[in-house]
């Protein structure tokens, strides 16, 4: 267990600004962060001051107070009292803190909102603490996490290896006849026998009009020869996600998928263009938009072209699930894919291609560079 | 897409009598069990009276009217405005429903929230529908979904029967130095080949001391000859889970570990002979807790020693996740698994074999019954 003390006190920093009591975390990707390892059900406390404590299921007990004998740490025991500990820890911290911090008597505690915080863990978290507010904690873990260390980066890039692996798998299984279930199959078998622990999101395998959804599950029908189809993987590697979209065409392009994925490339290299310390999301729509426009494709396009990425699939920016996050400015050493909407016809067919860049003070560093390469030959 | 017009009649019945003006679906598993298919982003209206109402992203609009050409199911187009399409269609129901049901001035409103409903999203929810107050969906959809139809037990048992598959494969592959990433990844490679879509929850594979843990995921150390190790598999099928765990010794069985093993066995076989209607978790997990003191193991006991399940992983009864849920009786067509807890002694490992059952009327039946052979030559 690798604690990370340097996180946990500038964490405490910015909760001491804030004047927030604690960050309680309930997420696999805040514990990693934290804490430098995964457990089954990851539970902490960071206080605003003081050692960060750790809680225990009955059997972690002593594995974790192992890890931690030099006492850096706190750990309780835990037999079904979890919450019981935290609500008396939570009344201890109230009372240590400066009354200015609650001027309505409440006291704030921050917890991560995002899709893999259930909404049943933060209302029973609320009914057992109806003396503090809950508030996101996305204000003091933000400016930390999107801006990614170096080891972190390397992760990152080694993800997206790992993806550009199954890439080649799923590329070598494109014939007429095969089903979006076979390429999956696949394509996590190739991606974990390479290393990766999981996908951090479904496999995508879109076939046909299928392809218009922006993030459609596995089709059901087998590809056809001059089909569209798009592939978007997802492998981890220690918690950090890779994301790599490609759309082939089974045999000779028609006009309009060809000219679906010149414009797309197009879009593509504008937005790298514009990749730098200060754009915002909205600046890279803006400039997708010129291109959508010119090729007469404008009333098709779809807002979002990229959103940070890092210990969770989608993290700030990320305007498609937290919609003023397009006016946040991207800053040096965030990590950001270019890529993620799609440019679909209704009813006939779409196209994408994603990649994740770190964005450098001169301008995007592409991860692990995979060939865009969509004509497939039957 | 199958829309299962039967089923919303009857949630439709079960709204008016609580008197909630809808129940807005967000989740796969509901979406799944109302229009017999699944969507990237399952978005629909139970309105408490006429038809069923779809909410479509930009691209998935003509596919989804096509669908639905009959007219018995409204489709609303959105682009980027599907959180004010559903906030001016709650207030069309609340004109339209009986005053009485808003005692208070606020119309109720159903969602489901367990796992997958996360935080922001009913957050999001509620600060867009200040007028309404948001209900768990549990009190209308679990009636229903607990008890399973014929087609519905058959898609659990081949999803069971995959699972099996799986576990042949990761007892072939136990022996001395195997890594846990090593079976999972086989593991998943040989459910998916046989027809899983995925697996509901992570792939547990746990050595040594980890078997303690509830949950554990994959341990970071290769198996050793003389360690025990636990496996639990949940591949789904057409959105049903399975849920098979089995413990492994790998060689000869110490005497301790032994004893764990025949007290598991036992603890199973006599939660077995009390699974019939009308008995709750809290009984089951007494009859266990004799076993348990029976052998000495009374205070290693965690309870909860079985849950429902169908398209999610856990279902009502789920007392684990909802204490309350211990005292719910069990009714004939629930299917339930017995299992679920590990009998552990912190610091030396720990045990576990679980499967599903249909509740018959005259006692559970085993959904594809896989051997229990714990010793593993080396």
């Amino acid at each position: 267990m690798d604690v990370r003390f340097d996180r946990i006190a500038r964490i405490q920093a910015a909760m001491r600004e804030q004047g927030w009591i604690a960050i309680v975390v309930l997420n696999h990707d805040d514990y990693r962060y934290l804490f430098g390892t995964d457990r089954a059900q990851p539970r902490a406390i960071i206080p605003f001051q003081g050692p960060p404590e750790l809680i225990a299921f009955t059997g972690e007990e002593p594995e974790l107070r192992a890890a931690l004998a030099d006492g850096k740490v706190r750990v309780f025991g835990s037999v079904g009292g979890q919450i019981h500990d935290v609500v008396g820890r939570l009344h201890e911290l109230a009372a240590a803190a400066p009354a200015e911090w609650a001027p309505n008597g409440r006291f704030k505690v921050g917890l991560q909102l995002w899709f893999a915080t259930p909404a049943f863990l933060v209302d029973m978290f609320r009914q057992v603490n109806p003396t503090v507010d809950v508030v996101s904690s996305d204000a003091v873990m933000d400016p930390l996490r999107t801006i990614k260390e170096p080891a972190e980066v390397a992760l990152l890039a080694e993800a997206q290896r790992i993806a550009g692996l199954g890439m080649d798998r799923v590329r070598e299984l494109l014939r007429p006849g095969v089903t979006a279930h076979e390429i999956a199959t696949e394509a996590i078998y190739t991606m974990m026998r390479a290393g990766a622990e999981a996908t951090s999101t479904p496999i995508y395998v879109n076939f046909g009009i299928e392809t218009c959804m922006l993030h459609g599950r596995l089709s059901p029908e087998p590809l056809k020869a001059g089909e569209l189809a798009i592939v978007d993987l997802t492998p981890t590697v220690r918690g950090y996600c890779a994301n790599l979209a490609r759309t082939f065409v089974l045999g000779e392009p028609d006009s309009r998928q060809a000219e679906l994925i010149a414009t797309y490339r197009q879009i593509v290299a504008a937005a790298r263009a514009k990749l730098r310390p200060g754009v915002t999301t909205a600046q890279l729509d803006a400039a997708a938009h010129e291109v959508c426009a010119a090729h007469g494709f404008g009333e098709y396009q779809v807002y979002g072209i990229g959103h940070g990425i890092g210990l969770r699939f989608e993290e700030p920016p990320a305007s498609t699930i937290i919609p003023p996050h397009k006016n946040l400015p991207i800053e040096e050493g965030m990590t950001f894919t270019i890529g993620h909407t799609v440019l679909a016809i209704p009813g006939f067919g779409g196209v994408r291609f994603e990649d994740v860049y770190r964005v450098g003070s001169a301008g995007p560093e592409i991860l692990a560079d995979y060939p865009i390469e969509p004509v497939v030959p039957v």
